[in-house]
């Protein structure tokens, strides 16, 4: 099974980082298929960037789906996720999602933990998306900025921890996220210094690409999530573009 | 004062159909300036059109914004709005929250009409998106497909009317919005044949765009909708990479 | 455009106050109408004030409704709103929905700010009463009594401004209310002491108001905003009285 | 133990009717004492009706509190309900919220089922105010308009019974309320031929008033529901105002 | 009138202080019968105690039902309260529902304290279950461990106090409940200290189980609390093997 | 990996077929432990059932956990699940709680569909009680009863069908679960009969089992999911009363 880690942001080394972090729970037989966006932004972290990497999580998608068996959106907020789900026709997972609805097998509520509290207003769009507020203890983020997101994970490592302790005890959290691609790999390190489970989004996401794709649902031809009939665009990028032209093909399952 | 209405799809008739909608409803000293996407799709319908769309959004307020007070950006289902809040220091408004918004001065439960069943789950993702799910009543399609959007509303004006007194006696609705920009100017003609108030979404947005530029908020400096500290980004539109290359100067509010 | 700003406290200074901050947003053309109440309290900030309050309201819209085009409720709190709403067939606005909605265009989540915390409970009420407690960041008063509504505005700028300032870091509010008609005002005073936009609700209710006069809506004949079939009732006021007696002849829109 | 049963209406007829349907369900030593309004409708059902009589409501207790133990406001709906609980220092309670909590012990979803679907709005607010929606399987009224409040009961019996069975079985509820105060003693006489419990709702109340009574809950003195400093008012009816006036004395609990 | 005052943990000395918490507000002719569990644990405070404990209330209502009128389950967080009312045909109240619900009719919002913050979650989950989250303003626990839970009540009576003080003022509550059986009676003790209303559960309880015994409603027939039919089952307790047997017997009401 | 298939009813011929329909999607190295009940009902169906049947789940548990590294809990409304998760620290997943999950990322709103109305409320309960009530569509069932489960799948195999097809329409779903343990398997059976993706809850839990094996959270230490100290506690089964003896041993994770 190739499963597609798309990762939306120009950082290669975060993508480096997920796939990592991703290989460490593969099931054998799962291969693991990075790719980073040529175009956009190095960190998605606002909601603009959000719906401009959405766009072009679409494009890359339309570029690359026909080699792999699932689709992971590997950028916290989930950029793209429904529009993916309605276009494609094989399993596109979030890594937020993912998170979420693996941390909600754990306990009944879980926090967030992040790297700056500037992400907390988008985060919390992110949790009502998916409509699981009452599944949310709270959103915590340092208040701090910083310059690369290269070492950002070592640099805050004990900030994390701290601010996810508090956390815990504020909220009566039971599981918690690191929120944030440039944060993959970081629960592990980090597992016996926080008294609650700890999911890592990128590893839960592969974990339920894993499942889906297993699972192998069908894809809906009634309802809003069928794969829309697609109307005559124009500008839009080279892959995307071929993949709306050739609709009218049968869809693959 | 100048309101850019801005029509993320790619059919310039149904701008026509708003401005005149909107004209109907002007202050004096309000000028409406239309804009019609150059790329993307004639009629945005479908969550991967509204991704793409957005996207497509933020490029135009990005070549537009210095030119007027306002925008509004007129397509339902409101692509980019968040994002666009963000990111620029002028009042930007979404002609479906605007409806909703000010049909909740009209009574508790406002329903939405639409052209097709098929838009239901997008349209309902967009209530949920504002918060207001508790205020409405329901959202109702019609059940049919249609070639041309030019031809619309007249085509499905009996139709149109028949389903809003249905949703109005099913879901006890207080107010009615007929949703979709190329429903534009349907409310005044059919007025009198529904039961309840009916809302204009482009009307609506151009008295809340005049509204917003007569209060003058500030731009938020601090929390989640101050205006980013852009990043370099790579193979953006020449109007958002401009501003985004911009974005140390002041901001005009 | 005439707009009745009814007072439906006894304290003339609160509704001078606000017809000043009133008319520094208002479009050519457009009046306003101010109305204070000869009965009842001097500053309505408990439940029962607010349904006396309301009952007062009725009757002295049923004594102005004829020469005016809508009417604003304004006083914080909105007594009497759904009330007159379905009774008169003229728009009905009140100055806390007014704001709450309009700040609902300015960021996910808006605070109020108030004069006293002892009104707290009140105004949760009437935020669930408007369906907007999913927008509502925060309620926050000032732990302090006053002699006399004429100065308090003044008096409290600096405790408000820090309270302001307090709940947008604490709640990561993007939008800021002073609620309470003595307030009336204060949002300009102080644009630049916060760093997020601000709403005066006596001001969003005029361009509210406004906004539904240009748009027109009909009255409801159906449902349960339709103007009511009246009772004979005993003993109510005058002005209160001949509405309703008169309610067989034909409504106006 | 003496309990005011306070009804906001001036029809008589229907206070005899609750005293009798009250007084089947009285401990032994509970006086039910009550009071018909002097002043108002003969059958508040609309939110106007509700904010008129609900400010009747505070001066018919001014008048009576001393006299009795309990008060219960018996009209649908609860007009004045909040503010008497704020402003009095002994335990008042509405039969619609007294008639949906006891419900509440006997199953996870209620439905009401009323005279006539024009309540269905209003009676949806009271529902909302009490934060009981979630608990709330329908409202449904039956489409016929009638004449005369007196004999509703009988007229209507057959329709009643038919539309309950209806609710039951299209919303899975779990107990049944009808909801209005004409309707009192109904529930006794149609137990066997409605196949849920169903609540009286001043039946309820009597026994919940009971309930209070027995408890002894202390008056806030803190918070949103502590008795109010009064201000100076103007105009108030009599009673009101000498409750008002007399403020300074000693609370009773 | 006799009420099962059933204690599903196997501390006598704690149903002998409900009892005579109870007996301090019955109705004359009410009659209280103490049962303590024989099997299970000596205080009930985590999910899987609730979960075994829950199973043993069916048991010992199958056993004792005969005999009351009513039954109160006496352990806070209602353990097996759903299916002893869906499975027996006479009142079952839980003594956290009926204080919850006691609590809403004097204010908008209670407040849980209790004797452990570790009971916090479990707590929360019993709010959610009885749909009462936006009526609860926040839940409390103290931060220490106990021995016995005999003595608990005097041993913490200033800490929770304290407690009770502070949740009120940080939480704007209406109401405070003491949560947990062991703190039975406390409510009285410290009525003069706590300036909101405080419910305490058993006495609610008792309340609750008269209102019910007086209101008589029939078992449901019809839907999801109908008694069900009973299928054969292997190696269940003794009494409530019998009553499953015994089943095809008519209902008693 | 091992995982425990534990079949909380007493009927082997409803484990096989969860056996057989988990079987299809394992990965390599998976062995799934069937278990069946010795003691309870044949098919827990109801709340008083699953009250019993949860308390033997912990017994069975306690029983097996030693050989296993993941439990389901493999009745549909995940008896004894909470209990369950906090008792011991292994994972433990609902067959329910997973299918719901495993719904979530393939559209917004899922339905279940299920053997018999009769399960409505149950259902209902356990959507709520995992929080996921604005993600549900709807729930129907036949309206049908059965003498034996061990036939039913095929039994209404068309009528299930046809129902689904209904619910789809009547409530614009994403995606079906076909509920409860005997339906296990049907969800391949019929997916090129249902327009939307489909999941069979038992193959949902195996994915998600293998998920959280290979995620390794750790154990809470704190909160309200830590393993409890466990009390003195008497008559509990063997296997239940050996675990909580020992639970003074160190944690396995």
């Amino acid at each position: 099974m190739r499963i597609l880690v798309l990762n939306p942001n120009t950082t290669e080394s975060v993508t480096e980082l997920m796939i990592e972090a991703g290989r460490a729970v593969t099931a054998a037989g799962t291969e693991l298929v990075p790719m980073t966006a040529r175009l956009g932004v190095p960190y998605i972290s606002t909601r603009a960037e959000a719906q401009i990497g959405g766009a072009i999580v679409l494009d890359m998608i339309a570029e690359a789906y026909r080699e792999v068996d699932a689709v992971i959106i590997a950028a916290y907020g989930d950029p793209g996720l429904f529009g993916a789900r309605e276009m494609f026709d094989l399993p596109v997972i979030g890594i937020s999602e993912a998170a979420m609805l693996t941390a909600c097998m754990l306990g009944q509520r879980f926090a967030l933990v992040a790297l700056s509290s500037a992400f907390n207003g988008w985060y919390r769009d992110c949790v009502e998306m998916h409509g699981l507020m009452g599944r949310c203890a709270g959103i915590y983020g340092l208040d701090r900025s910083f310059d690369s997101i290269a070492d950002v994970q070592d640099d805050n490592l004990e900030a994390l921890v701290a601010l996810a302790n508090h956390a815990i005890d504020a909220e009566d959290a039971h599981a918690m996220i690191f929120a944030g691609a440039p944060l993959a790999g970081l629960a592990r390190k980090v597992r016996d210094r926080i008294p609650v489970p700890i999911i890592d989004p990128i590893a839960a996401a592969v974990k339920q690409a894993e499942a889906l794709v297993a699972l192998s649902p069908r894809k809906a031809t009634r309802g809003s999530f069928k794969r829309p009939v697609f109307k005559t665009a124009i500008g839009l990028p080279a892959a995307l573009s071929a993949y709306m032209d050739a609709s009218h093909a049968e869809p693959r399952r």
